[in-house]
């Protein structure tokens, strides 16, 4: 019952972007037909950890989506793909750019007889220019693309974000792609080609990196955890962890100095507002620091969230995936796999009143709707 | 000309996650009205660096807008925001909840009068849960969600994402929300509401960290700069910088040794498999390192892109804005503001073939449409 209901979209994506692009979709009710090579499936299938056998990695990324096994390089595999294309909105693919068109499924392949498709890729480089046909790794358009040089500590080296947000980034912009194409076929009946390239996702969301450089000259280094220009707006050390307050007017650096017990500081001129706390930042930091590790992070969190004073511990997964607020809005979920039994993954980040999508199936196994697919589209 | 055209959103958004959503509805020719208080206007309008006393932050991420201004607690803003909801496709806002219903326009306000509009908020925690009313900021977000916590050097400290990632990705998940709304509106007439977290977008980009975790049990933390499990993948040091190196199978591994002279090692039988890469790893790290040492990156680059070896230099933006395969996607983009001048900032990263949205105007000077906007929609 999502709002993507009845959109058939063949899924030829492995891995990472693209998966994450067409998990989306399905999560919002499309009818996801993953088409995966013979025996070997799709590569993520076999990235550990496994559950019972089957891979963590892969079931995460493709619950709500069928399986079926085509050969591609066969003449029959290629015959029944063009069949199964015909009935279909969308194709998404994530090969390296020219594959599609070796295989005899470029878009303008596809386009000669189903100008109506939507065909969306994602790759490392994208579609055109000088680095199209290079391979790529999310380790390396994280290197290319700027965001590793201004992540990690202050005065510290340059840092890969945790995530693959080379990758999850390039499917997300593809899905979007994807949306906003079929409003204009929607309005039309025109389809046409969505070209998202890795790199390209990643200057996009270098947000004031970018400006801060173009206006001032000054090449921005790896950011550290504390903010540019707020005070106190960072993670101080708690008698047993870390907590992250972000006290970010002077209204709340008051409320938090009478919760903290500092109230001398609220009364101090060097700290009366925001550009004096961060001209004698020095002079400030060691004295919240003293007061913050009397208590624990879940004494400091219970008291700063009464008083409204925005904060959060630096929660590691396994405390990520208990918390009450996560669990509230369904972020985790469980999924029961006939294979590998009940796998916990992250639920639907998009929350729709009408038609709110679900997750209502485990990720296939290879080929497990094949036969069921192909009697659907393609007849007897 | 873009995939949206026609498309009307009535923009309440403020400083990053709501601004991004709506600045890709922009990009890609939606008509997107942003309503600012008077005087004030946008927060960000008010974060430097400036640019001949333009908010460079501000100009980056509200081209494609129209501003107008309306005082939404006066009866005169309210009246006049009324009669123009009901002209619009969609209405965006990300105030903490509860605001809107203070005035007088929350979801269920402007549906009793306007079934069709969908109604998208983007908000630190969302609008259900125990922490829903809480303010967030992207660092606590990135705190609470675990990205943070993944992220950083191996055995160092939970490192803050460079850019505002927490606020970035709820803009992504807000726009695929609300054109996967739209979809639904299209066929049927009725809209919904968006609802959108920080904290569940932060839940939904944590990759295989959640897998990893409830499978072995392991808590995951600052994963480094290298594969957790290829060998060689992570940046080395070059003579006059790093390079990241990504050999992603035993094949591209003989490549590399090719290429940096390291024909024994590539006959080494301890390092012929990537399991014995990495059982081995201690002993072959030091040996490659010498090698790298000895040309400068741009050498290194050369001679890998030649080979076929996945590879990419780690750049400052000073680097990503010139680089070849930036320029030549049309990923950074020059736009002229009547006040600041020339300002760069980066395009558009969805690519269409047919309706590919443009930056057709830059960021709107505060109210600058006022008059416009309402003689247009609201007669005279």
């Amino acid at each position: 019952m999502g709002p993507l209901e009845g959109l058939k979209v063949l899924d030829l994506t492995r891995v990472l972007a693209g998966p994450y692009c067409t998990m989306i979709l399905a999560d919002l009710g499309a009818d996801v037909i993953k088409v995966e090579m013979p025996v070997k499936g799709d590569d993520s299938r076999h990235f550990g950890p496994y559950q019972k056998g089957e891979s963590a990695y892969f079931m995460s990324l493709n619950r709500n989506k069928r399986s079926i096994v085509l050969d591609l390089k066969s003449p029959e595999g290629k015959a029944t793909l063009k069949a199964l294309l015909l009935k279909m909105d969308v194709v998404v693919e994530n090969f390296r750019p020219g594959t599609m068109e070796k295989l005899g499924f470029g878009y303008e392949d596809i386009k000669a007889y189903h100008p109506g498709i939507i065909y969306a890729a994602s790759s490392g480089f994208g579609h055109t220019g000088p680095y199209s046909q290079r391979p790529a790794y999310d380790g390396v358009v994280q290197a290319m693309g700027g965001i590793m040089s201004i992540t990690g500590q202050e005065g510290g080296k340059p840092t890969r974000v945790g995530p693959s947000v080379g990758d999850i980034n390039a499917g997300m912009f593809t899905a979007i792609g994807i949306l906003a194409a079929l409003n204009h076929r929607n309005k039309t009946g025109v389809g046409q080609k969505v070209d998202v390239a890795m790199l390209d996702s990643q200057v996009a969301i270098l947000e004031n990196a970018i400006a801060r450089y173009v206006v001032t000259g000054e090449v921005p280094g790896p950011a550290g955890n504390k903010h540019a220009s707020i005070v106190p707006f960072e993670p101080f050390e708690t008698a047993d962890g870390e907590i992250m307050i972000a006290a970010g007017n002077d209204n709340l650096w008051r409320l938090f100095c009478q919760v903290a017990g500092l109230e001398t500081l609220a009364e101090d001129p060097r700290f009366a507002t925001n550009p004096k706390r961060l001209e004698h930042y020095k002079a400030l930091k060691p004295l919240i620091d003293e007061v913050i590790l009397k208590r624990t992070t879940a004494e400091w969190q219970r008291l700063l969230d009464d008083a409204g004073v925005p904060n959060g511990p630096i929660n590691s997964v396994d405390k990520v995936i208990v918390n009450e607020q996560v669990l509230a809005r369904e972020m985790i979920v469980e999924v029961e796999h006939p294979v590998a039994g009940r796998l916990k993954m992250p639920g639907i980040p998009i929350k729709l009143s009408a038609t709110p999508g679900e997750i209502h199936s485990p990720a296939p196994t290879l080929g497990q709707h094949t036969e069921e697919v192909l009697k659907e589209f393609l007849g007897d």
